[in-house]
């Protein structure tokens, strides 16, 4: 890995948290992690790989919908412990079959609204 | 705090990623950290407050430079684990002086790239 991306801070674990933004409308899709080795395989393949804490293996994003990410700029803020990757997106960034994973907006009343825009339907695209 | 809100998924020590996005140009501005405190007083008050770790503390986003953030939309992902926030930003969002925290952008060689765009000078700002 080159010296720029050694000298990100990862965290205790050896994680950096990385937000994924949409290149062309700049809507931010999703949050996930990021270990050296799957920021290394980001650069190396130019699609985006993230750490699963919960399964603790690393993921190619799209590996089961086809909806990877093709990565167009990779950014870091002033402590360069978060990052900040700009990507074309294929198909929809939510499992859920949303464009975006935030697709919920806060209500002042009530329960989470749905804002965001529904792309796929989950069980046409992630069969058993 | 309301149920939608209780419904998030806090972290071990408590806390939850917030993605702080311009309301206006989509531009990324930063990531910090929310407890439910300032999660609370974000709400109450309509303005970004985040959990420092390093000083352990509530901070108010601008309690120094004056610098604050007027929030328009409050969303949340499909795991309800990580928070996006939408903004007015008053000034800018960086302490070195960039509307954006994410200022720098990897090279394939040299060091960092300076992308983002420079709003005022810190030493100017914040005075000893």
């Amino acid at each position: 890995m080159d010296v720029q991306l050694e000298n990100l801070k990862f965290d205790a674990n050896g994680l950096i948290p990385a937000i994924v933004q949409d290149a062309g409308s700049n809507e931010v899709l999703m949050m996930a992690w990021m270990n050296r080795d799957s920021l290394e395989k980001t650069v190396s393949t130019g699609k985006t790989h993230f750490f699963s804490r919960s399964r603790n293996k690393l993921w190619l994003k799209g590996e089961s919908s086809g909806h990877v990410q093709h990565v167009k700029s990779i950014r870091t803020d002033c402590d360069k412990d978060t990052l900040l990757i700009l990507v074309e997106q294929v198909g929809a960034a939510c499992h859920d079959g949303y464009y975006s994973c935030f697709y919920r907006e806060h209500q002042l009343d009530g329960d989470w609204k749905v804002v965001g825009r529904k792309v796929f339907e989950p069980e046409k695209v992630y069969k058993k």
